[in-house]
């Protein structure tokens, strides 16, 4: 199917509506209500609602993953890149919010084969900061944290974001991203290293 | 409606299907087939679907609440009260992981009326959490991070362990509380404090 202006719309009213009320509430005479369409015309345009939900996760882990891999692959010091993947995550989850939303919740809403296929995704994704972490630790800048449990403190932090973030807030994303940063750094960071160095 | 152990059935079968399923996909017909009952038998004990989730949402802010308070109300040093604070919330989270995951992802389907009393309820339990923060803040043993901020990650990576906890994986729900706990604790740490004592 072609992406259009059409399918865009579609797939925007629809990222607000499955945010708001939940895929499983949402149907498709809604979607096409928000536009001010007949429901059956939406159907030119969409094979089904989870075809339509399929759209909104892919473009959402699309965009993760083409704001953070590149940073995780570079070779700058875990602790640096560390900090730019968190600062790069929290930006897609502030200035895509719907769709991030969408991705993180309603995601279990999909078909068998495209949730397994969606759930390699996520753990291919995962592994770009337990990567980070861990070579943090191998060379002696991170703690002797639990990689796993660590990168999952990190990212449900972060996802939680989606959920209580308002562009109008005290904090402009940036900020937001820049104290979670701070906090994870500051949790990894070695602490018998100072105390090794002093004594 | 007195409690009845019919009613804790349906209570617990909900609140499994809810979590699987999401509360908007599943059925009271659904409920009494997890039962083994006709769907209409099952309203001599509950008054609607969104009752249940009632229940089962306001018996897991219960459990939170009975479990994390009174630590917080202590008069420990607040770096000993978070860590219990932390290892208390996510006791309950792996100990009821159902309902847990029913009242952190499900309670938005709530009546206006219900949604908007939990939603008072949940910021007097994350009250707790900002209190504690602040308190070693003003003491001078946790350094000097956004106190609303640092809350929202804390209870967001705390309840990010109701998605991926499994009882027979590899950690044990204390091993990874413990975990837990030690890298907030770990991130909240003063880190001039050590610098200005040696200088």
């Amino acid at each position: 199917m072609v992406e259009t202006p059409r399918r865009q719309q579609i797939e925007d009213a629809a990222s607000a509506l499955f945010r708001e009320r939940g895929y499983a509430a949402t149907s498709v005479r809604d979607i096409a209500q928000a536009l001010n369409l007949q429901g059956g015309s939406l159907y030119a345009h969409m094979a089904s609602k989870e075809d339509v939900l399929w759209s909104i996760v892919s473009r959402a882990a699309d965009r993760f993953n083409a704001e953070v891999a590149p940073l995780a692959a570079s070779d700058a010091p875990a602790p640096y890149r560390l900090r730019e993947m968190i600062r790069a995550h929290v930006a897609v989850v502030t200035s895509a919010q719907k769709d991030a939303a969408v991705f993180l919740h309603e995601w279990r809403f999909l078909s068998t084969d495209r949730r397994e296929q969606m759930a390699a995704r996520r753990r291919a994704y995962e592994a770009l900061f337990r990567k980070a972490i861990a070579e943090g630790i191998e060379t002696g800048v991170f703690s002797m944290v639990d990689v796993r449990m660590t990168a999952m403190a990190v990212l449900s932090a972060l996802n939680g974001i989606a959920i209580w973030y308002r562009p109008e807030g005290a904090q402009s994303a940036d900020e937001i991203a820049d104290s979670y940063a701070d906090l994870f750094l500051q949790a990894l960071h070695e602490p018998h290293f100072m105390t090794r160095t002093i004594t």
